[in-house]
């Protein structure tokens, strides 16, 4: 196995939740696709490493993980812009993917991969549509993800045996950088049968579900009159709610919900720039961590938050649990960076493995260039990860042991010309019809 | 004088606050300090310029208006982080203030300006101390800025001396880019009899007041109690509310307080990033837009915001503004691309010759290269302009019809050294002792 050593640099490293631990002049060693060890700089003989990369100047922390995506619908960012939540799905969203193709799918998903790559995110966990171009985005790109191939209640069993047969012909897949989930995509657009019949599937084959639930308020009460039941109620009675799951959002938490989750184990991924951008309410995060739920940041798609910019979620993140405590003291810095990090991969029940700079956890890592202007003089490592840092500040990423970003240069694809279709594509993937791929109601 | 053209750009123009031009192949002509024409490329013999900037595939927009600055304060980035609203003032920010030199206000004003032009930003409303440090930053980097000494109370008659020859002394200078105004720092830090002092002088000379105002609720409340009266009363009954004034922040507003400050025609600056920090409310900018008040937005010090990223204060504002009216509706993407520009020079009573690229108008302007990732497939220049954009996509920037930064690089001064020296300045910066310029109290 190959040996990699990453010379000089300062390393952030996160002993729990809330610490930070900044390491000036460190050497890390990656050996195949595992971190070997984080040792004083000169203390390994760096003569015996396959691969040195210099990193001066340079802060080293693990990758970032996007909790929730639709990574194709880069496609789509700048389309539906200044509109209310409903019309956010029946007017622009979903007439907008019912002309969706695989080969749009191939380019958004390369796209906003390589975007995620160039912006430091090592794993996304993709929740979209035509997953087998994800997948191949995923094992051409270098990235790691999670795929979940979405499934509305109304495709049937026809469309969740699909999703099936593509969770269990990719899991593993591109030298296990593929994990694959079942992602039935809510329960407002999903019959209790068949939230039932997605989470037999998912026990069978021990997969994760990755799953849309209690969006909003108006939801839950919509839940509530419906049925008695909150969404969160939904999932736990139906067996979607598990150790295995990961709830997008859960804004829309009522009294009980918080112990219900933190019971199953699930996880919630907060994608704080589109609750925003709709006008939506956010979730009781600090209070999540406390009752021990899981939590990671997430971008959502681009079509709502229009980057897949993780730096940015975080921060968002951080700022809006402030203002919801009324106190600069809540969220406080190490919370943030590990939502982002470790916490992201304990939400996708990879805790043990990933997110973290430290002997024995996967090789993804990331070097960032705290150079500019915006960060002088640099007095809190920390405090400019959150508050100061832009995705073109990450240098070097490194997935699984192997570098795919060097001086901010993706290696592994040459994006020009998929770039160039999309662009070319404009006028076509913004035609929105008639017909629409399914019809939101609360 | 001599002529620019800037060749074949896309030019954004707002009509008005609602509206957005995107003209693709354009030039604009800048003869002087002045925009001269803006014309279908080619349409005028480039020839006859005296310099010709090739600008195919960037887009041209007005610079930033940065409504709200203590830019000195990148000295203490990263010192105050997690810190509630009240101990952020008397455990940090005043204390490390006491400690602040002259040559320390020179260091951070150059840094700051130098971060704010080369993100984008034209003109900055400082509000600091030793003002002739500023002054000189500004006259050696070609930035444009109205600077006032900030004077509290306890200064007496002495300080708002020193603050009135200060504004006199360089009201016009660097070629008229040096704008002076009375800062008096709140009305919570200063007596009535001192603001009406300070409104007096503004009166005298016809000067701008640039003053925190209502910046919480808590504020605004301790003051009814005390006096009666709101902030923005005592501003009133004082003199310092006028056509002439720009508030900062205004968040603490009561009912009444919106129609005191339309009538009086003062300006607000919004800086939501501080409010989310440290947990305060925000101001209701879309009513206030209603009621006819400028509106411009501002980043703060870096003490809060950490940065002096106008892009990310205008996308906050939105964000947040959609986040209170509970719809993405509120705020679109023309008013706050307005509010950052026209909207700004509006605020600081310079609407009828800055923040419009259109003829007659002060020729600053910025090119911006969106070519990244995270804006394709570009379908909407004024969304990634709100919802993408970042600093380091500022190509170009023209202040007064000169071009001051290039291809991504400060033409007006070596930054290089004033980074060494502020980086190895960073322990004594950080200290604090048991002394404060002031103490806060509601």
């Amino acid at each position: 196995m190959s040996t990699i050593v990453i010379q000089d640099c300062t390393v952030v490293q996160q002993p729990d939740e809330f610490r930070l631990n900044v390491l000036a002049h460190h050497d890390i060693w990656v050996r195949g696709q595992i971190i070997e060890s984080v040792v004083p700089t000169g203390h390994r003989d760096a003569s015996h490493a396959d691969q040195a990369i210099p990193a001066a100047g340079l802060i080293a922390m693990p990758g970032l993980i996007n909790t929730h995506a639709h990574v194709a619908m880069v496609l789509f960012r700048g389309l539906a812009e200044d509109v209310a939540f409903r019309p956010w799905f029946n007017d622009y969203i979903w007439p907008l993917e019912h002309n969706l193709t695989e080969r749009d799918v191939h380019m958004g998903s390369l796209i906003g991969m390589a975007e995620s790559l160039m912006g430091g995110v090592t794993t996304v966990n993709d929740h979209y549509f035509n997953m087998d171009e994800a997948a191949h985005a995923v094992a051409a790109l270098g990235i790691r993800a999670m795929l979940g191939w979405a499934v509305f209640g109304s495709g049937g069993a026809t469309m969740l045996k699909r999703a099936e047969q593509f969770a269990l012909e990719w899991r593993g897949a591109a030298s296990g950088r593929i994990l694959t989930a079942m992602a039935p995509h809510a329960p407002y657009t999903c019959s209790d049968d068949f939230l039932r019949a997605s989470a037999k599937i998912a026990q069978r084959h021990a997969l994760p579900i990755h799953i849309h639930a209690a969006e909003t308020l108006e939801q839950t009460q919509a839940s509530l009159q419906r049925t008695g039941l909150t969404p969160i109620q939904v999932l736990e009675r139906t067996g979607v709610l598990s150790a295995q799951t990961i709830l997008a959002h859960a804004c829309g938490v009522m009294d009980g919900d918080l112990e219900r989750i933190a019971a199953s184990g699930a996880g919630v991924s907060q994608c704080t720039k589109t609750y925003l951008k709709l006008g939506m309410e956010v979730a009781p995060v600090v209070a999540m961590r406390q009752a021990g739920i899981p939590v990671g940041v997430g971008t959502d798609g681009a079509a709502s938050n229009n980057t897949l910019d993780v730096w940015e979620s975080m921060r968002l993140m951080a700022l809006i649990q402030k203002q919801q405590a009324h106190s600069g003291e809540a969220m406080p810095i190490a919370q943030v960076i590990y939502a982002a990090t470790r916490g992201g991969a304990h939400a996708l029940g990879l805790g043990d493995c990933l997110g973290a700079l430290e002997p024995g956890f996967l090789a993804d890592l990331i070097l960032l260039d705290l150079g500019a202007l915006h960060h002088q003089p640099l007095h809190d490592i920390g405090a400019s990860l959150v508050y100061n840092t832009q995705p073109a500040e990450v240098h070097t990423v490194i997935v699984d042991g192997r570098v795919v970003v060097q001086n901010r240069r993706l290696l592994t694809l040459d994006i020009g010309p998929v770039l160039a279709e999309a662009s070319a594509a404009r006028q076509r993937l913004s035609r929105r019809g008639q017909e629409r791929i399914q019809t939101y109601s609360d």
